[in-house]
């Protein structure tokens, strides 16, 4: 158990209403009469979530997009955002982060409706939260509805934003379209949005695709048995880190995709399909719900042991 | 111009949705139909807002009752909250915290809905967030609706937490009571529902009376003259810091009263004083709008140069 998760369960203690979901989803959902608002509030920390080195315009811009990310899982739209702010070590920075966050605001057509600004001490990390409003047009998959059968799917490519983050730091050559994956990441709104209706759980990658998918199967309470042979790794990925099995595990713990990851029933594959080749996003099956209540890897046929890491936990 | 100003003033070139209020408002207002949301977000940080000796519990109190007062100010009941949250130096803090807020939140009604919690390294300092959403029911006062005639209100008693301050700070001995405005603020709910449809412009005194009048004042583009004899002040305040003006200037601008302050045609006073006697707390007409548009003392009919300071500005 990490300090996070610890505290988490505290917090499950305290909460009273269904609207909530018991704290196992990213984001609440209200009903008020027709109206279904999905609200998520998610924080990034200087050293830990960004670089210091990190432009600030892409730090903004990687702020509303994992806030977005997590309505694009509960297949909302969003409809505005309120910004939490410290401001520290000058002016420059700040002016910066505005411009990039408006160009981003206006990217995804969504308002800024309001917020806080606070200072902090010089030495102090920065400390940015937004929440992120949205509205859904139908139901609100959470991450606890998968069951025996279905198939795990996920979109995109995984594994980009990792090697991104290594590149960033000085680690890895490689080209800049996977930094842009560290840096500004796309959050699949019209996808989540399409697929709600057909999910039967749904969630964004963020801490890495094993941790997130044994998340979804321990939420739903059933097993899972994901395929790294059927991981979707990008040409640039493959190209810097080859297709071998630690590159896949590599792939599937790096975290930071907002990819979406969704249980979905045999039968409406079709249907999934079609969405993937209308938007032109790839959607590929890598696992099967079923069997007693663990997360199992195979490498094609072959049982594989899980990593002693699925993801990254939050630890101080 | 500070700091938070100066960046606020840059965060409204990218505001484009009237939901916003141009930023000028403690909080945004959305209309999905018939239904009208009111969502504020406001931070508190440690050494900033709290101290570090601040009794956990006593922080998630203030963390939730000062979102809850932009709330009221806006005439709203709220419907939720979500939190952000810094893990930092080990676990007893936390519990204490999660014990605390699960308190609070009891006393007022609201449920936790969600939220982000984020590891931050052990010297920095606790940066805690909090989401609030409320409904209104009718019009929702913004700050800058005051006009020229109007009388300026201010609920309950000025100045208290600012001596409580000074006392947990050991530059003072007084009463647990002055302590207790300043740890456990009680947000002004069931009031500003009822003052929403008679308010001409509403606000809270989060940073002191004369620097939010002020704000209020510019916002609205009318002059406004105080009577520092008229502030309403607490008989424990009285007993520690006595009633002559130097005293009442510091009640004026020291801050974190979280009472009400609001304007109001001559008109209402008789409804407005007749909300006082049914809920039991002194509402006080503390000054007149109209003239040149700038902020005004008198003491009594005696005219009093504005204090250099008019209560507290975030600079980093």
């Amino acid at each position: 158990m990490s300090a996070e998760s610890d505290f988490i369960a505290a917090l499950r203690t305290i909460v009273r209403d269904e609207a909530a979901r018991q704290l196992l989803d990213d984001a609440a959902v209200m009903e008020f009469g027709k109206v279904r608002l999905v609200i998520t509030h998610d924080m990034i920390v200087e050293g830990v979530h960004f670089l210091s080195s990190d432009p600030p315009g892409d730090v903004a811009w990687k702020l509303l997009a994992v806030n977005l990310s997590d309505l694009a899982a509960k297949g909302a739209s969003p409809v505005g955002v309120l910004l939490g702010y410290t401001l520290a070590r000058g002016p420059d920075w700040d002016e910066e982060f505005v411009r990039g966050l408006g160009s981003a605001l206006d990217a995804f057509g969504i308002p800024l409706l309001g917020g806080d600004t606070v200072a902090v001490p010089p030495e102090a990390p920065r400390s940015l939260g937004l929440t992120a409003l949205g509205r859904a047009a139908g139901p609100v998959p959470s991450r606890a509805g998968a069951c025996d059968g279905d198939l795990l799917w996920v979109s995109g490519s995984i594994g980009d934003a990792g090697v991104g983050l290594r590149i960033c730091r000085g680690d890895l050559a490689g080209p800049q379209s996977l930094v842009d994956r560290y840096r500004r990441p796309r959050p699949r709104l019209e996808l989540g949005q399409r697929l709600a209706p057909l999910a039967s759980a749904m969630m964004d990658v963020s801490d890495g695709l094993l941790i997130d998918a044994g998340r979804m199967a321990q939420a739903s309470r059933v097993g899972l048995t994901i395929d790294l042979r059927a991981l979707p790794l990008s040409q640039s990925r493959l190209d810097v880190c080859g297709e071998e099995r630690p590159s896949r595990i590599e792939a599937a713990t790096a975290g930071d995709d907002y990819e979406l990851l969704f249980a979905a029933p045999h039968e409406v594959a079709p249907d999934i399909l079609a969405i993937s080749e209308t938007l032109g996003i790839p959607l590929t099956p890598i696992g099967t719900f079923g069997g007693s209540a663990e997360l199992r890897l195979t490498d094609g046929d072959q049982a594989v042991p899980l990593p002693p890491t699925l993801g990254f936990e939050h630890r101080p």
